[in-house]
């Protein structure tokens, strides 16, 4: 069954950004922050918002915190009221409890305490930038396993108008087209016809090395 | 032609994080920090670490600033720093600078300074970790536009042992399955007779509608 | 057409200072200042005083700050808030804006952002006092061009009783005296025959060089 | 005699700003602050700048102030700091001493403690912008009397090609022209015959209602 | 087999005092804290003193934390650095961790890390404390369970010169004197005929309801 | 004559331990803090809670302190105000004052000023617990004279079944059981043939160094 | 004619104590501070005492500072706030301004400004006690010239039963007695045959020299 | 025996002035403070003079502060510190211990402690300014008892060249003249016909209530 009420923990820019996206996908999001002017500005668009301390018991309790289908503790930078918030909540017998961390071993004494998911979204979107960086074309990806990756590539101008055969990926490097994002609409699973437009997009699936190498030719180009 | 030499301006979670996947892709990376201890910590890691201020033309003239390829501003929490460090970077002609922005407004500002790239780091992680809070079978996904997406979801229980054929997602939701992720390996462009197995992960590709309730089919059977 | 309806934003010595004189000049004046005390001062002399932050978009809004026909950005020592309110300003529409900057680089920021004027009042008068010492006679001063200037001289004791014709600046140094303020009035292009007294004030005009040359014979007699 | 040796005391933008341009006159000039940072940035610029306490008295004997022909008192925000400098100047027999005011109080202690000369520059700064930004023509002025101005105006488009006579201003306003600043030079005393084109400048004399008057015809043309 | 070397991370009042205690017993013991005023102190005392952040696990490797038979976290005021600390040496491997905990909340978290024993020392000194105000001749105690208790009291005046018999506790309160602590020894075990004197001390056993009646009865004589 | 009503001033974490302890044992508590938070959390603990300056004479007299048995100051770190209380206490003539010390100077300007009793919580702590660390089987102690002491030992493994004449520790290191508190009660006084099983707790008394020799036995069996 | 309304502006130690005497000898006195726990602690003694910031000339105007016959500076630690209230006081005309001064160069500020008594409190005092000190018999003592001294000094036990004629101070020292303080009243003049006994005070007149000698005379005995 | 050496602890306004006053005495002073700053700004004036923190023990063994014959406790605003050097020094066997009080509880304190002499320099010259503010002629006086003053009094205009008799004191007031002091020397126990003169100071000895009914009489002739 789907999880429908929400409880985000702390409301600074990740947790208000959190807590936004479940407003949007229709579901019932609590924000608690201890900071008056933070609560403030997302009382209106949260389902309820209040200034509350998060590390005392009793306030979890008359909030009712035990209802909630899943509670993400975003707290900011103290890492003792992320501490104390996830203990508090994982013992009060919220279902699922979600927390940031803010190091290697803050996120070890989550785990330690029984959170069951720990992220640590500034170490993760550096890498994902990184990666961005260095490949102009990779516009987004997806780690299918160790070795394989799914990537969003823009078609540079250089193969604008080639079919998908004349680029032939899947001989040359080893990839396959997906699909590929037009102004028009989306083609999956394109046949070998299909032709290629500058300010295209192309899915491509294939080994690290293989998309490597496929994205080193088309920069190269 | 792919750049090479990398300056990482502000070496917090977010910025450390960036500069040591950059060196992990093989690339020249310039760590700098007002932060002495901020340093030190990447000092091992990082092919340059200096303590400086970004904000003064003379520092970043005297480091050959101007000779990077791209000069990331990752500074945490000083607004007035990104902005005075962000006009500097582009007016010493550093070819391309990339800039964190903390809210909408810092945003606008590093743009009409001609930022090339602004990037919402917490904001995009939030939005990012909502998506997956959402949909508990959600790896990944990646927007190819305002319609279509790529979803990495895990094989949930009661799909065990089944054919795509049975499953059918394309006749039932539309989304058409272009990859399954088994252990022993990555099955691309999978057939309707290829198994599923619980722990496997399918990659695939449809409109947002079809494939929500291609997921809610999921959780809910 | 004349502008009317001005904002001052930030009451410290410099903006409480020119939003009085705005006052004087019979002008409707806005203040607006995040510090109480500050507004306090001000609430008699102007047309309106407000706490506010000017950097909360909301705020500037509910002033209605787009009807203004000016608004002064004369915030003392926070950078960040005033590139922030620049920005804001711009995009609401102000029709000029006029900022102060506070040192060379946030001149450079706010110009980028559409500043209309960017004044450095500190640095101005540090020049305009450096003069004054410089020649003791010295009153006051316009700088015409690189080259011509504007002077404002009191006539030393030793010239008392002296004519023009006598004195003669045009022959000597090349400069033409064009008023001579006295006791009961001004008089208005001179002639050779008008006597000069101790405590008169000449204004003359010429090359910088010439009225230097002039100045030093002053001093020098 | 001109003054020579000039030591400023505090190198705040005000302060820094004057020293520079003292030395830009080629005069010598010392430079005096507590702030370690504030000297080093001056170092380069001024004859000699040191990091000491100007309230004592054994410091400013060392420096051998007494010598000095002039020492300004530019301290930014310490008022006692202010006054005890001054004091001590004035008693070690500095021949003129000039004080920097933060508050009309503040410089009738300077004035009482026989401060040569008090000065306001972020209040007299004001009040120029503001003359400035009633009239936009008004690029710059000296005040000759409580009555009389000198006024530089940009001539708008409306007046391009006309001469002196069809504008006469002396007729019309009482105010006279005494000179015109064009691209190629400035004419000193004008004649009826010369002509004003748009970019010119002219420097006018009058009573402040002439030249307000004078003004707003300008602007309502 | 008995521990032979204690590591003490934390000098304040407690942590200086046990680690003072544990040196008296022929222990090595090695002090850790932040502040250098305090490891000063101990220097002379310890086997070995430290100026060192024990949450850094470079830090605690390189004393070879994991060698120590026991480590105690009496870290004052700081719940974020016990917990990290706690964790670190935990997984590094170190035989007993023993913790100090400042609240029950803080107790909880460092018994889910997996500290060995959790102390709560000031509580503990509370309740100690109130038991000897409520009771004035009772000097110490050992509570054997529940429901027993062993308690040292101080003889008062009134029962100068009698004997055990005439005071019979066992038969008219039911606990038992089992050891005299007089001027010249300790009696074991005392048989009836002994003289109880003031200022000697009575150990005595029996359930807690027993002991207090019999206390009540000493101070109400 | 018991003590009915005390005061504790001072709310920390050893003042409310040893308050509640006071209203455990069915005694009226006045609890005194100059911060509104500790003394909100004991508010429903204690007779009476109030926020109150204890230096302040005035405030004493309203309370009408001299009124209790007992006045506790428990003041955590200002000594200062740990000193005025307790002068102000004993001038007013509180019967007895107890007054936790943080340093032995403290105590002694206590004790100097007719303290009554001086406890050093932490320091007390300290010891105790080193103590039980050394001794991995002591539970508790009570330190009879400089030379006698009685301890709670917990029954090892390797005594599980033995009779005490088996044991015999009288013998062997001239040391007395004289209790053993199994499972089912507290035997006291027991004799030859009570048999010991593991989780047993054994008292025992005698000198020092018999009982340390006795325990290493039972360590290193 | 006498002063009868007082002003005591800062109600520290010396200021309250100051301004307490004034209220004892029959006095009307105002007291300002801008601390309001100050103001309270004299708003019972005083004839009105009140919470203002005495650098304003607002509130000294609302107060109508100037009908006093005399104010007196006595603020603590604040130069600054010292010489705005002293040349406020003056120039609104209060006849009598006296001021504390916290140094040599403060002192020199408040006399330049025109406060018609400058005073050293802590200076005074300390010269008064270090008198004291060096002579163990000297009580007290008024400076009448740089020469002369009257001293009140106590009678040693050595001259216990001595007539001022076996003593003869005037023909050995050069010193008269011009009163003895006995225990049942004092001697005024007294005449050769009073008798001195210990616990009397001498009051005797002379040059620092012969009292000196005097005094040594009786330490030495 | 006189006193020779002195240890002034605390060398603010009233420490420092004491130290200076007892050198200029001829005698011995170690200067001790926390403060680098005051300590070097008493350096060349003491005989020694050195940073140190008196509330360590060890510190003042090191200093041999039982060999001197006096120590004077001048701290500022530190109480603790005030009240454990004060404890430190009696009872490390220091002579004399003098301590400036900051309050009546303060005192208090000292006093239990075993001070000698506690002083209380901000009240006591609060008195005497009173005094003299509220008797314009009163210079200075001494207080013999409670009831008798000596008052140096300076003689009003209105008394020039009257003789004593003509004054007569003495039978109108009660009061004796002891001496005046006059331009060319003092006259000790004048007679009746001595003549006043304008400037003089008259020395006055007599009950309280006589002296103040004549200068009651001398300030409204």
């Amino acid at each position: 069954m789907k999880m429908k009420q929400f409880a985000v923990i702390g409301l600074g820019r990740f947790g208000s950004s959190l807590a936004t996206e479940l407003i949007n996908e229709g579901l019932e999001v609590l924000g608690i922050d201890r900071d008056e002017e933070a609560v403030d500005e997302m009382a209106d668009v949260l389902t309820h918002a209040i200034v509350a301390d998060s590390t005392e018991e009793e306030t979890l309790r008359s909030i009712g915190i035990r209802n909630f289908d899943c509670a993400i503790v975003a707290i900011g930078d103290d890492i003792q009221a992320s501490i104390m918030t996830a203990i508090l909540l994982k013992d009060m017998g919220v279902k699922m409890v979600v927390a940031k961390a803010l190091s290697v071993l803050h996120g070890k004494v989550l785990e330690r305490l029984g959170v069951d998911r720990v992220i640590y979204p500034e170490r993760d979107m550096g890498i994902r930038v990184a990666h961005q960086l260095v490949n102009p074309n990779l516009l987004d990806y997806i780690e299918l396993s160790k070795d394989y990756t799914i990537a969003e590539l823009s078609v540079p101008k250089c193969l604008n108008g080639k079919t998908l055969k004349e680029l032939d990926p899947r001989a040359k490097y080893g990839c396959s087209v997906v699909a590929i994002n037009k102004k028009n609409g989306v083609i999956i699973a394109p046949t070998a016809t299909d032709v290629l437009n500058e300010r295209d997009v192309m899915v491509i699936i294939g080994t690290n090395e293989q998309i490597e190498s496929f994205e080193e030719e088309l920069v190269g180009t």
